[in-house]
């Protein structure tokens, strides 16, 4: 091989064993995450009276935010947790991910993401009732724009928080966690609030994309990686730190 | 120029950059917190059972605290994060702030809460819904000093967690958002919990004021200014840190 | 004077300052606090739908718990921010408190929490809603236990994370303040969770008395501050960091 | 006693100590986090409107989860703050227990969860509602399943957060608690989320038994145990600290 493709596979084990370690962190959010907002559509519909809807969008937030916030901390000082085809992304534009890495972990977050979503499945005797859609109102391109803020949002707080060093950094997964749950809050109702291709790809996959528009949720957060990732650059092309004396 | 003036546009360009920098911030800011509320408000009127007040009070809190938490983490170590000209002016008061720097940050965040309305309002396909106003039963007085205790709290919140520097410094965002989270708690039912005349400012430009008693978003926050920076500044003046042995 | 009395005295002043301190930050942390729950009142009876019981005491929880957490941490390396005459007993029986301090912390606290509620009866034009009183159902004999229970948690959480020095004594506040939470979840429905003479005095004397069984938040929290603070001393006379090698 | 025997009883009066704090510490976790339930199902039924469900489960995790944040935070640096035999057999597993300490851990938990269910009923005046139980619909072996990898992700957040050591060590019990919380928003509908044979049984003796399949709160975690225990020395063979450059 050419010496330079030939470093692109240098640390080709480590490489395999990270990937597969963030189809196990993947499985394991989304499990969690996704667990939850089924099991609020079971209480809901078992008992009286229902839940209001900000009480069920308040849930699911909750649920996608916490579970998060604790798989990246638990996987944090092992692969990073990042759980996200749209960060991993991010972290390859800004130098963080090296090329082979970033296409396994592509592919490690999306299988993660459909066997999170068939153990839930599995173990709850229902349709999964977790798949991403545009709330009646809201346009496609609507979809797109709300889907690229809370994908940019995202991304820039993994790279703030835990691609950026400092006395804070061990921490990261606290504010990457509450970052997702804040944009749930915001985007449940709209488009779900994927922020993640993987999220929108598992449960759509098991359940055969019953959703029109699922297209919405790779442009979107594909665009807020690039939005993000570009911010993030330009505050370090201009030493951010040097502005707060 | 005189040298005395002149001194004062020493970092004209980091200030200018600083000040772009608070105008994106405060847009991230209250994009997510009054989406949130934004959204609570759809969820509650396309859906039945409607939800409770308490409810929807928790979840209006929910939004605005933990989106300024996150938004805060975020820029904490690029502008400090600031995204209120009323903690521009106790900043001022206390002598953390330049003149000039004051006058472009309180530009950028009225600016930027215009900003952030406006996406709301454009993503969202409803008539903002998120106006601060006095409930039924509050005085112009009474929202006055809700409104100056709250914002004295929130003051206090960033000079004792953020200004003075220890070992928790680094985590002055989660005190700061948790303090914005306390006081709408209280202040959510009365005045819509503003504590920020940006926060009141930008969504009321957007829909055209229609709330009577808008300057009580004005002199409240701006009273919450001159009693949070006073009571810090008797603090220091004493050497509080000589008293807790 | 003779030497050992007038050695009571040597700190007098930073000891009046501290209580003055102490004053204002119980009302700091009442105000919120009970502010939360007056609105929570108001809330629930000026709208429609009411609120679930459950839904209630999570939010009487949440404001109670959060205020705790945010006035401690703001006034933490002021005062140690105890804002609680029971917390104060249990730092003199543990010798962390003298006993000059230990009489003027009370007094603070007792009229602390008095202009608390007296603010927030004057700020909401409406009676207070905040008085501790016992369930229909709960019998005197059990308040005190639950009191006593409750208050040991909080005095052991003060203990444990904040006069014990290690690496998250500065944020300690966190831990007191979700101590405060956790307890108010059980305890809120049954006794209203005082765990705190001053927190049950100060609403009761601007509302004159109204509850039976005010003597249950005296005799409960100081038996609490007896249990708390013998474990405590029991944990140190066995050196309790030799059993976790 | 021959030497390799004698060698187990070394430390022997530090382990009685240690178990008695465990023992005080798990009744201390279980009061609360148990009673918190014990008070919802009083709340529910004694007032107007009641709860949905959602509501109801969300209250629940919040009082479990966050009693254990701060259980475990009090009581980190004292046992290591277990609270449940599953927990104390992964730590055998990995070698962090030794045989002698790990049995009377286990002695320890189960007679605390105990004592913690006595009390919550002593204090209630009402029948114990806390036991775990299936949700009709989900069968013996999904109960099984569910218990098992909620209970090793419980396993690898002690594992990783306060096994091993790095910087956020000292603040493992708040990703331990949140841990518990997301996974009491999945498996509260289902298996009722026990993650810990003490805690089902404790209430379990109380009550008499009254739930069949009483047995998956056994089965369950011991797998969980053994799971979240492999994959950690999966990790640690493989030096998962090499993965993340
Ligand atoms: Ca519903
Ligand atoms: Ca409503
Ligand atoms: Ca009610
Ligand atoms: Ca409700």
């Amino acid at each position: 091989m050419h010496p330079q493709v030939a470093s692109l596979f240098d640390n080709v084990y480590e490489d395999l064993a990270a990937a597969a370690l963030e189809f196990i962190g993947t499985a394991f959010f989304l499990f969690f995450g996704l667990g939850g907002i089924q099991a609020s559509t079971a209480e809901d519909t078992s008992s009286q009276p229902p839940a209001s809807a900000i009480e069920h969008v308040l849930y699911i937030s909750t649920c996608m935010g916490f579970s998060l916030l604790v798989s990246a901390w638990l996987f944090f000082r092992v692969t990073g947790g990042l759980f996200n085809p749209n960060i991993s992304f991010a972290l390859l534009l800004v130098g963080s991910l090296k090329p082979l890495r970033f296409v396994l972990f592509c592919i490690a977050q999306l299988t993660g993401a459909i066997a999170g979503a068939a153990i839930v499945r599995g173990l709850t005797s229902a349709p999964l009732s977790v798949n991403n859609f545009l709330q009646q109102g809201t346009s496609a391109a609507q979809g797109v724009f709300i889907e690229m803020f809370t994908t940019a949002a995202l991304v820039l707080s993994v790279l703030m928080l835990a691609a950026e060093k400092h006395e804070a950094t061990p921490f990261a997964p606290i504010g990457i966690g509450l970052t997702l749950f804040v944009c749930h809050l915001f985007a449940v109702y709209y488009t779900g609030a994927a922020m993640n291709s993987a999220r929108a790809f598992g449960p759509a996959v098991i359940s055969g994309f019953p959703e029109p528009h699922h297209w919405v949720y790779w442009v979107g957060p594909f665009l807020g990686s690039l939005l993000g990732a570009s911010f993030y650059a330009t505050l370090k092309h201009y030493k951010y730190w040097r502005l707060n004396p």
